[in-house]
């Protein structure tokens, strides 16, 4: 599992810092998560194949995390995109979208689905055989989800090996990897623990941009890997906290900590700050295995 | 008069490269010509002061001319702005915007005045004692205008030092600003041009992007100082011009000689081509003051 972090600051784009937007890489697939202005510049700066992409997941509709999308969808259509583009997002996304296309007479040749979201509760969103991907119902001032990237168990490997030394045939092979037991020449049943490696660990990731402090979705992240949790703040500005609905990097680690997740990443800082270590500080005096997001860090889990 | 190009090229914004936005300081005003994604940034690179713009103008709605002005109208809201804002564009232009700024329940504070246009005809749509600005009406793949910046004539300068010789009293002084002639203690009237300097000259600039080769926009932009005129292709591509309403730099040269105009300046580059000194070259055949746009180029008049 692979993160690319593409812009991780609040508000809006500046000289050298990007709106939200994130490149997950999970099991083959490439899911863009956020899409700020200037997105498709980071898309390109960063060396992210916008073939790849298939999967655009919006957690709300404040212009820093969404803006970039109309212009790189049309970017897709330039580029001779032939292949579905799928958009998760909330309700009012399609029509926007829609809307600056047919203003500028620009429709995809390229099929675009919308799948767009209104639940309050976590649902599933997206599943094949390999990943599946929920909501995270977030508290902000619009309507907001974050996601939750999870890998599915994989079928044990076969252990040739093992399976010769018993004198398995390997006409039993397929059989096997579906997780039957063996069979030997003179009819010995052999478990197929012992036919088989242990999988890969399947790996997790929680997105969780932007929102208040809200224990709601402890039990939805319960036990990830990897937690991206927004800290808009540091403690002391947390007084801004109710009326904007952001989180200080303090309650971001207490979501970590009730979570019992593996890291946190921090992100969606407010410019305000001269250093960002304030919020890796504040953040370890809870939950230590913290780290800072920035434009352009790429994480490998 | 000043010229700040902050994107010229073509289609997408890239790595090292913007869509289509510049600055047009005249006569005190700063006034923002179309504003494609990553505008905002590009302002501030170019250290353009947020509070000075108060005129937008929106030649189309093309992703690569218009993407950038829902984030740019949502920052003014974040800085705090209380002055109004004039957008000039398409119609449609306001439905958009007002979509964008609804679905993140994020309504600017300050006045937004959209000033929605349809006219095939060249309009005058902003006027004041200093500036003039009229639309050039340009044949693209939607709805499109140029916009032409005219100063308007100043008053004449008084000749102090003219009119103490001639012994004209200061009492006079306002009736002589406002292009009386002046009366001399012995009753002896002195002409106005003679107690008075010429004004500065008043400067004009014509912006024209995107367009195919149009020749009826020839009248609207005669002889004015100043002439942008989009030059998407060389000739050697010139096939590509009909279906994608485009210019190359000879059809470009072609309306700046005929127009009679002071200088010329190429932009509206495609990516394809690997030096843009071949459109200076392929236009100066035609037309001798050309000059090439780049991102962050500086022009003044």
């Amino acid at each position: 599992m692979k993160l690319t972090i593409l812009g991780c600051y609040s508000a809006t784009p500046r000289a050298f810092t990007n709106p939200t937007s994130q490149v997950l890489e999970i099991r083959n697939h490439l899911f863009l998560i956020d899409c700020g202005e200037g997105t498709q510049v980071q898309l390109r700066k960063n060396k992210v194949r916008f073939s790849r992409i298939n999967h655009i997941f919006i957690s709300h509709l404040h212009g820093d995390h969404f803006f970039g999308l109309p212009g790189l969808v049309s970017t897709f259509r330039l580029l001779g995109r032939e292949k579905p583009l799928h958009i998760y997002g909330p309700k009012g996304i399609k029509e926007a979208v829609t809307l600056l296309l047919k203003l500028g007479d620009s429709w995809t040749n390229y099929p675009l689905l919308f799948h767009e979201l209104e639940s309050n509760d976590s649902e599933v969103i997206f599943e094949d055989d390999r990943v599946q991907v929920s909501t995270i119902p977030l508290v902000h001032r619009v309507y907001t989800n974050g996601f939750l990237f999870q890998g599915k168990p994989l079928p044990r490997n076969l252990d040739i090996e093992a399976a010769k030394s018993h004198g398995i045939d390997a006409s039993q092979f397929n059989n096997i990897k579906a997780g039957k037991n063996g069979v030997t020449a003179d009819g010995q049943e052999v478990p197929n623990l012992a036919l088989t490696f242990d999988p890969p660990l399947s790996k997790s990731y929680a997105f969780c941009s932007d929102t208040k402090y809200s224990e709601r979705i402890v039990p939805i992240i319960k036990g990830v890997d990897v937690l991206y949790h927004e800290s808009t703040f540091l403690e002391s500005e947390a007084h801004l906290c109710e009326r904007t609905k952001h989180a200080t990097a303090k309650q971001a680690a207490t979501i970590a900590q009730k979570g019992g997740v593996g890291q946190l990443i921090l992100g969606h800082f407010s410019t305000r700050y001269k250093s960002l270590n304030l919020f890796k500080e504040e953040a370890q005096e809870i939950f230590a295995a913290t780290s800072l997001a920035d434009d352009g860090k790429h994480f490998e889990f």
